[in-house]
């Protein structure tokens, strides 16, 4: 069974729990509103040895920080700002103590880096290899957060930065090139923390999402989720050094944020970002009233059978 | 490393970061109030393969139900009321489809028992065997919260069941006995949600937690986080069928709640507990004014090496 087959399975035999007040299963985050116009949001991520990572490949301090910003980013994907996390480590024999403090240290400097409590978790051995777990929690105005829903057709499609350049890196390691600047970008994502809770105060900003499966995967969430299709031009997607337009539309792990916004406003709110942050946000597209994804060059469509990267 | 070695190192590096509202690592659970007197609660439980569980010798049902018991432990361990879980699974090749559905619905059963919301996760591949962390968050007016930092000298100890049940289960377990009563007690932990919230609504207990690792070493817990001793009268301990006393005393995951109450409404307490759930909060001893845990036997110390049960 896939990782979305699962997922299929436990949504549909869950359908009938009580929702509690949280917002279901389908977007980067659970929602909860807790009153005066705050919500609380929720994600997990986990991260297994020899599917998501190389030891060999990765340092201790890397993986430490990978773990937590995988989870972050789901967070700024919502527009909201992350506030704590709980880290359950599952450790074999073989990772040493000096493994485990280094992991910390990352973990650490990342979580003191963006603001962020560590409030629990777990930790035991493991006869196998290294698992990690975090939960992260983040908060926001309910009025600023975003949804893969709420793309409407005509909006354009943004992305927060360029693309490919962790997808590179995946393949330089996979070759045993460890010491690529690709390669370093791979182990060391970035989240979009500050600018995921700053598009989450701008209205018009509709869909929100992180790139974590790669854009030609990732967009069909949005195209879902809000009933829409989408049109891509080719010659706008921003593409990494070192990485290629396949990579930077099929790889995956960049972690940068796509949105959809609305078309009258999209040009004031790209010069904004560049101001506030001094990097671009790069138009890539628009969203069609259709249920397809179509790659354009040149204003031509072109057929390609393009997917995201997947771990199976 | 130890599973606590590890923790203290964590708990070390990261007390510079914000607390960001949480109340920090310590309790069964973390504690966010989130205003009109209200709080919420957040815990996370790894269950690794051949470490808390071996395939052969539970069904997948019941590691589903088990892998969301002991985290629904925790949070009745506060008082308050468990309302959402997010639920992150690794399988390995060799766990079928059938294994997955299975799974589910055991997570399932127990999640719509006791009204629990399923709100994310991740499920990924995995090289080595099954890992599942489950995240869990209750509720509870803020009041009502319970804390292990609550005893006080005087305190009447009182446990909600028999104990060592499931360390006998384990024992037959390991010994390949899988159908005997204890082993199904061990595989299929039913927590004390209901008991929890009812415990926590009442202001004459003091200190609540749950009984994973044993009475020997959790009591130490609350003896830590009050600054308190205590002392507890082995004839008193209630020792479940198929038990003897050093397993009541030592074994592990009995998931039953552990308490302090005042001396003055402890009887009343244990009447109306009896009333409500038609069993009895047994009292087992008395916090003292010391840093030392006295085992009595007709109210004289034994000296016992008594620990808890350890993974490790």
């Amino acid at each position: 069974m896939t990782e979305f087959g699962f997922i299929d399975t436990l949504r549909t035999l869950c359908a009938d729990l009580p929702d509690n007040g949280f917002e279901g299963i389908g977007d980067d985050c659970a929602v909860l509103p807790v009153g005066e116009g705050r919500s609380l949001v929720f994600t997990a991520d986990l991260l297994v040895e020899g599917v998501h990572f190389l030891r060999a490949a990765t340092s201790p301090e890397e993986l430490g920080a990978k773990a937590l910003a995988v989870n972050l980013s789901d967070v700024a994907a919502m527009g909201a700002r992350p506030v704590a996390t709980l880290l359950s480590l599952a450790l074999p024999a073989d990772a040493t103590d000096e493994w485990a403090v280094r992991f910390s240290e990352g973990y650490h400097a990342l979580s003191q880096r963006f603001g962020v409590a560590l409030i629990g978790g777990d930790t035991t051995r493991s006869d196998g290899g290294i698992t990690i777990n975090v939960t992260a929690i983040g908060c926001a105005d309910s009025a600023h957060l975003k949804r893969r829903s709420a793309a409407r057709p005509g909006d354009i499609l943004l992305v927060a930065g360029r693309l490919g350049a962790s997808g590179a890196g995946l393949q330089d390691l996979l070759d045993s090139r460890y010491d690529t600047p690709a390669a370093a970008v791979h182990r060391n994502p970035l989240p979009q923390v500050e600018e995921g809770e700053w598009l989450g105060r701008r209205p018009e900003v509709h869909a929100l999402m992180d790139l974590s499966d790669g854009l030609a995967s990732d967009v069909r969430h949005i195209m879902a989720q809000s009933h829409v299709g989408a049109a891509i031009d080719l010659e706008c997607i921003p593409v990494a050094d070192g990485a290629d337009l396949r990579l930077a539309a099929c790889g995956g792990e960049d972690y940068k944020l796509l949105l959809s916004a609305d078309p009258r406003c999209a040009k004031s709110l790209a010069d904004d970002f560049l101001l506030r942050f001094g990097t671009p946000l790069y138009p890539i597209g628009t969203i069609e009233s259709s249920d397809r994804l179509r790659w354009l060059q040149n204003g031509c469509e072109v057929l390609l059978d393009w997917k995201g990267f997947t771990h199976y």
